[in-house]
């Protein structure tokens, strides 16, 4: 995530549109990918952290450009990403416009690498969602999330490790998959559902819930003097949170201040429109009312 | 650098104008400045080596975003990288819209981190340079380089080390300085001069020289049909090139077809332009004729 107005993407003005720009890695979920030598939904993960992110803003992709750095080019593991980036900027409907394949030898451990995207879109000025109209009483629609994402994966792989299980035991929580493909799971990518509730619901603010969860990047999306209010048990848990709430013994408090828990995108607008989004015509598949706009500031559960 | 139609840069088209985006890194210049300890010049490479692809295309640099991987964040040494891209982003006329810094653990040996960068720029659809308008007869003006730039690093530090030669060394053909501080020296920062020249010339194609020297970069901005003579000797050689030669024992055709050899940027224009760049009132500071456009393909040295 970048700095900038809106919190989660750079503006710059051009004509009567904003470009918004946002660059973002996908951090030590790399290892996992290593430690499972399963190459081929990293790179959605790189595209969805960065285009997540631009599109908080209201803006619609257009370009994608990634890094990607190794010490010695294994051109399998290489096409493996990028068929990854490739199908992700697709699904966003964004062009991948260019790239760059550096070999640093003696950089990175062999069969290692590192990644980082860049994604560029574009706004009507006075389409900007910048959270300046959302109101006290507004509501928090959520949209599921896939997993664990791209955040978190420090402490992820720490309680891992305590745990005595390896990568391939089934999770305990849902026995079904293992622990490695419910912790590998590819980023979602919101662009286009979030694009059509632009068009169909009057969206106030849009929050991508990376690092930090709720109580660290509602706030980014809120004008002074308003705050969150969550309500718990409100949104679908998944079982790779349950797992690692019990596995690492972490606290709910922690659990919401690192993790997405479930959601992974917040929607901000008036309740109408929050009714019509869940259920009726217009619903949105898997969108949660997951709480409220409240005087204030911060994140209070209730 | 990044594929695209102009060869250096990405072209997106937006209204009447392209958007043009490029990405690189630094590569293993990396690995002198951790050596040397000196952190205050590689934001510098970091952000030219994007900028001057883009340039390249006639688009003037509008907004740069950098992604700053370590494994253990050394706040002294980011804020020297930063203020070095800060500078140069300056310098260049662009934003730094923004940045990435990831934290990851197990990734990157002690003290040591990876960049990668990316600049967006615009240019009107009617002014891009695609060397389409290049003819036989038009001329080769170069631009002069500051040293080394930021590729072939890999080769200079094989030569350095058969060299038994120490960083701290007095550059054996030039002792006022160091083989550090020459080797280290910033890559040039080429898009004033390219935007005052475009004003001023008709440039029909624009060549940043990068890893591959005159020998590869230059046929990447010629039409079908056309190549590029240049002239030996025609430009001033620059003292750390000559070490490089003589260190390593580099055949002439390798040093062409690996380094920039004193000069980073290649403008082509009409004879009588040419003449005006490097003469009389418009006289660009540094530009030198080194050769011509001559029908055939590939780069000939006479």
């Amino acid at each position: 995530a970048c700095p900038g107005v809106g919190g989660f993407g750079g503006l710059f003005p051009f004509g009567d549109s904003y470009l918004v720009a946002g660059t973002d890695g996908v951090g030590t979920k790399l290892k996992l990918a290593f430690d499972m030598d399963k190459h081929d939904t990293i790179g959605q993960d790189l595209v969805a952290m960065s285009v997540n992110d631009i599109v908080t803003l209201g803006a619609a992709p257009m370009f994608f450009l990634d890094y990607f750095a190794t010490s010695k080019l294994d051109v399998d593991q290489a096409e493996a990403v990028i068929v990854g980036i490739v199908r992700a900027c697709e699904e966003s409907g964004c062009a991948l416009l260019g790239g760059e394949t550096a070999e640093m030898p003696g950089f990175y451990s062999d069969g290692e690498y590192d990644l980082s995207g860049f994604a560029v879109g574009s706004v009507k000025k006075d389409k900007v969602v910048d959270g300046k109209r959302v109101l006290a009483g507004d509501v928090l629609v959520g949209l599921p999330s896939t997993g664990v994402h791209s955040n978190g994966f420090s402490l992820v792989r720490r309680i891992l490790e305590r745990s005595g299980m390896s990568l391939a035991d089934p999770l305990p929580t849902d026995p079904s998959r293992s622990i490695g493909d419910a912790l590998l799971a590819p980023t979602a990518l919101y662009v286009k559902p979030v694009l059509s509730a632009l068009d169909a619901f009057d969206v106030r603010a849009l929050c991508h819930v990376t690092g930090g969860g709720f109580t660290e990047n509602l706030p980014r999306v809120m004008p002074d003097g308003l705050g969150c209010s969550v309500t718990r048990g409100s949104w679908a848990s998944l079982p790779v949170f349950e797992w690692i709430q019990q596995a690492g013994s972490v606290e709910e408090e922690e659990m919401l201040r690192t993790f997405n828990c479930g959601v992974g995108m917040v929607m901000v607008m008036p309740a109408a429109d929050a009714q019509r989004c869940i259920e009726g015509p217009d619903a949105m598949p898997g969108a949660t009312i997951i709480g409220s706009v409240v005087e204030g500031e911060g994140v209070v559960y209730v």
